[in-house]
């Protein structure tokens, strides 16, 4: 029946949707929207499993899916009739076959996050939607000096939200790969690859940083944070309009 | 009472607004939203004068605009409540001093458009309000080569709207001082400098070009269309979204 495993590469702009994850409230969800356009080309409903949730607001570029169908439609075809279905605030940049086995979610060996801040006085009204519009003077090196504490294999739960509906119950333990900081202009983008990420993990780190740049926090602050191992110990969430999952990696 | 003259450099969305000029209907316009947040500001009703009308849906990161005030406000202090009191789709990206001769429409000396065409099969989520999606293949040489027909004073009215209630009753020669095409990635940008445009006339050479690069025009066509000085022959008005106004010259 299902001979045919197909991978989704999908790009969304997060702000109309209550996030990826179809929910049980009627909330207009990226998963919802591609599943009941996939519903119209196939004639029958069909489940889409992606790499991971994001939160509501938070864009893609990069996010990844996977479903299961015995459609012999070729890829193109299949890339073109989603596109033709799908809101214009969603995007399938690529539609691949996989191995029988490729699983979006448990075959995922990491993910890069990007978030991009707009660090001057005045706004922008081509990309508002997509940045977060910052403007106080930030020391870039001062953030990136501290952002090397939380490179490895460590403890993340400071960094985890306190309260949510799908906190993981499990391990608080991650590994960063790799964070980067770049001015490029007035942007500052901030690349964060982990193993995996907890609820608002991204975003509370963004949000430590920035009080590193500001200086609100002073140097060492990162490493006392991860070493008190509470969500009070980090700073605000950084708003989820500047983030985007860049990239899902197999 | 008005010592001073004060020039607003502005971007904005043009996505939804009724074009830049006021109209007597209750349209949202880009100057309408200005003159409001201005009178928030400032207390009493002020006129703002741009360089010139742009269309409805299309968007600009270097309109510039003038007005006349009584008020000390220092520039800086100008631009943050200016960009507070205005919708988001809205940003002024300068307010500098002018010279009491500056008009914002009488001293223009040229203007630039750039034209954003996303070139590939998958359309863009992200900037979807801001390119023209075009998913046929594109000759960008030949687009190039045809458009040096394009450069130098001449006689534009084929590429002018056939009917518009602001359309000029007056000359149709322009000086067009340069067009520059560049393909980068999957986008395509089309620059356009000249002297001053005809009403939907950076779009109308846009269409035409797109039927140069289709092959849908032959070689030699923009001398055959500029020589007809007809609106018939040329081709389709090219989408608002994928036009942008980048700067005016003075």
């Amino acid at each position: 029946m299902s001979a045919r495993t197909i991978k989704l590469t999908i790009e969304y702009d997060g702000t109309d949707f209550h996030g990826w994850q179809i929910q049980k409230k009627n909330n207009r969800t990226v998963q919802g929207e591609i599943e009941k356009a996939l519903q119209k080309i196939l004639k029958h409903k069909i489940r889409v499993i992606g790499s991971g949730r994001t939160d509501r607001g938070v864009h893609a570029v990069g996010q990844v899916a996977h479903l299961k169908t015995s459609s012999t439609l070729p890829a193109l075809t299949f890339l073109k009739a989603l596109n033709n279905h799908l809101p214009e605030d969603i995007a399938i940049l690529k539609v691949e076959d996989a191995p029988d086995n490729f699983h979006a979610q448990y075959s995922v060996q990491g993910k890069i996050y990007r978030y991009t801040i707009l660090n001057r006085t005045a706004p922008c009204a081509h990309l508002r939607h997509l940045i977060n519009h910052f403007p106080y003077q930030l020391n870039v090196a001062a953030m990136r000096q501290e952002a090397k504490s939380l490179i490895g294999k460590k403890d993340f739960k400071s960094f985890q939200a306190a309260y949510s509906s799908w906190r993981q119950s499990g391990s608080t333990i991650r590994t960063i790969k790799r964070i980067a900081i770049h001015r490029k202009d007035d942007f500052i983008h901030i690349d964060i690859e982990a193993d995996g990420f907890l609820y608002k993990m991204a975003r509370n780190i963004v949000g430590t940083l920035l009080d590193i740049g500001t200086g609100k926090l002073p140097k060492g602050s990162i490493k006392n944070v991860l070493a008190q191992k509470t969500r009070t110990a980090a700073s605000k969430t950084a708003p989820a309009k500047g983030l985007c999952l860049l990239a899902v990696k197999y």
